[in-house]
């Protein structure tokens, strides 16, 4: 007999573990009851995977569960939120009991770690589809926000990028790298861990913020345009894996995949120049490398160039971005 | 050229009118900013409307875009909120202009008229599944719950009920009442009213409520389940539109879709029977009989019984739901 939603919100998703005191009211009436603690403000974002669209047919449900509240998180640590509660619109062919405990495992276990609480929800028969909406706090006028850098700051970048790109890649045709560094990438495309302690420790060190989703070069376009500023970014110092590195050195096809790739979800922020030191030592603290890879420029364009100075042709595409109003 | 996320995003979601004075930020960042008012609960719902399940096909946009808000609505309604904000979740299988200009004409309407600002959003490719969470505001404590409602309390439902169902059924099958009757029941289905401006003005007057999108008898059975109580229903007294009269006369098999039948999105809530002239009055001032339709019972099952004290059937049946855990 197929489970009806009741049973399904029930058995996968009414038995969570944490509960958060500003979380008066969960599942269970016509809507949740929130009290936001006093002083902060709300910081809302909202994301859809879509089944062969944002992930192939075969993904794991637990990956599907961890990765759709993963990529809302992300938004909230690039606005330096701390994570508080969420909704979920889950769309499902056929209510499959063994695809719904793999995905609330995977949704759990994130939701725990961030402390972030499953205040509501729909369930419909459709398409396989996931849409969440995550909601955090900050404390009023404290938000990091895209507008904010000003030309002489330096532009950093945290943990490693392009790792999803190539792991895209690997699952697309064959490429010559060890499977433990197969697997590496290909967690990282699976499991992407959202810096949401970053974002909330940056918030006094950074001027702006974005995640990067859709590519290191078209994510920092999207923070020039907002803050009316260029950029001048450094190859080199652009932070690779290990894993990286090698599948790069041996497929020097996928030099630019960390310029272009996206689905990193690392935090791409900038800040004063005297704030190097403290930020390095951030990063060692938080087990989150931080990697200055470029500085602010005045002059309205965005450029990057290798170790002999010459401009990567493909940062002239990543430009075209460059204005558009972002959402 | 197909339209980009960041083209529809411009053209169709960013050019509101409304600027509420609590968004902060809007549409444009990583996420949106919100300052909830002091003293204010936060009352959260989400909804997903699905192509071919919660729609037809052949679905007029502008009626899409609209009823994918009113269902958000109604649920704060319920609670006695007051509509603040709302985010979109839009799947589409193509970016077709026409369809979004009508799907944005649609939930603007609404959203206007209800003071509801959208505040961000996600725009992917997809089969059409559309998903909207709303918040609104109510005073701390002041929420109207489905728990609350005790014996001896009348029980009321606004506007009337069946309509939706009776569209549906035309939409299926030839039935045999005049094309304005025909036209009044269709609207109800396509562009349903949500009744916010009655949830905020029961919260003094109501013990409990809950809106009616399963069908009159299941809903009521949540609220009693929830309330730990039974009702006994008077079915000559369940208000029915003029068309719905006119349908049933005919088609006397419909006699009970009012009481079984979803999507009408009134409320159905409790309260003292001394409120009951306060509770009629507020219905003229706000252009929405309201009806009172029954009693709790302390006794738990729920009845509904015709003019000759005969127990309708179907009241057992919808009686099933009785007990569920609800979203």
């Amino acid at each position: 007999m197929p489970l009806s939603e009741f049973d399904i919100i029930e058995r996968y998703f009414n038995r969570q573990t944490l509960q958060r005191d500003d979380v008066k009211l969960g599942i269970g009436d016509d809507a949740a009851l929130i009290t936001p603690p006093a002083g902060q403000q709300l910081v809302v974002a909202i994301d859809t995977l879509v089944e062969g669209v944002h992930f192939p047919l075969d993904t794991d449900a637990e990956a599907i569960g961890w990765k759709a509240l993963a990529v809302n998180l992300s938004d909230l640590a690039a606005m330096g939120a701390e994570p508080a509660w969420f909704t979920l619109a889950l769309t499902l062919p056929h209510s499959d009991e063994e695809w719904l405990a793999g995905f609330s495992r995977g949704l759990s276990e994130l939701a725990d770690k961030a402390g972030v609480q499953l205040v509501g929800g729909d369930t419909t028969r459709g398409p396989l589809t996931v849409t969440i909406q995550v909601a955090g706090y900050v404390p009023a006028g404290e938000a990091l926000l895209r507008r904010g850098a000003k030309p002489g700051e330096e532009i950093w970048v945290s943990g490693s990028v392009g790792d999803a790109a190539l792991a895209l890649q690997i699952q697309q045709q064959s490429v010559d790298i060890t499977p433990a560094d197969k697997q590496s990438l290909m967690h990282r495309l699976d499991q992407p861990e959202p810096r949401y302690r970053l974002g909330v420790a940056l918030r006094h060190l950074a001027s702006s913020c974005i995640d990067v989703s859709d590519g290191l070069i078209a994510d920092l376009a999207h923070l020039c345009a907002m803050s009316r500023v260029g950029a001048s970014l450094d190859y080199e110092a652009v932070p690779l894996s290990s894993a990286a590195r090698q599948a790069i050195a041996i497929h020097s096809e996928y030099r630019e995949l960390p310029l272009y790739g996206g689905d990193d979800y690392e935090l791409c922020f900038t800040a004063p120049g005297e704030r190097h030191e403290e930020l390095e030592l951030l990063g060692q603290q938080l087990e989150c490398p931080l990697s200055c890879i470029g500085v602010i420029t005045a002059e309205l364009q965005l450029q990057c160039r290798d170790r002999n100075g010459e401009i990567l042709a493909l940062a002239k595409q990543g430009y075209q971005h460059f204005g558009d109003t972002n959402t």
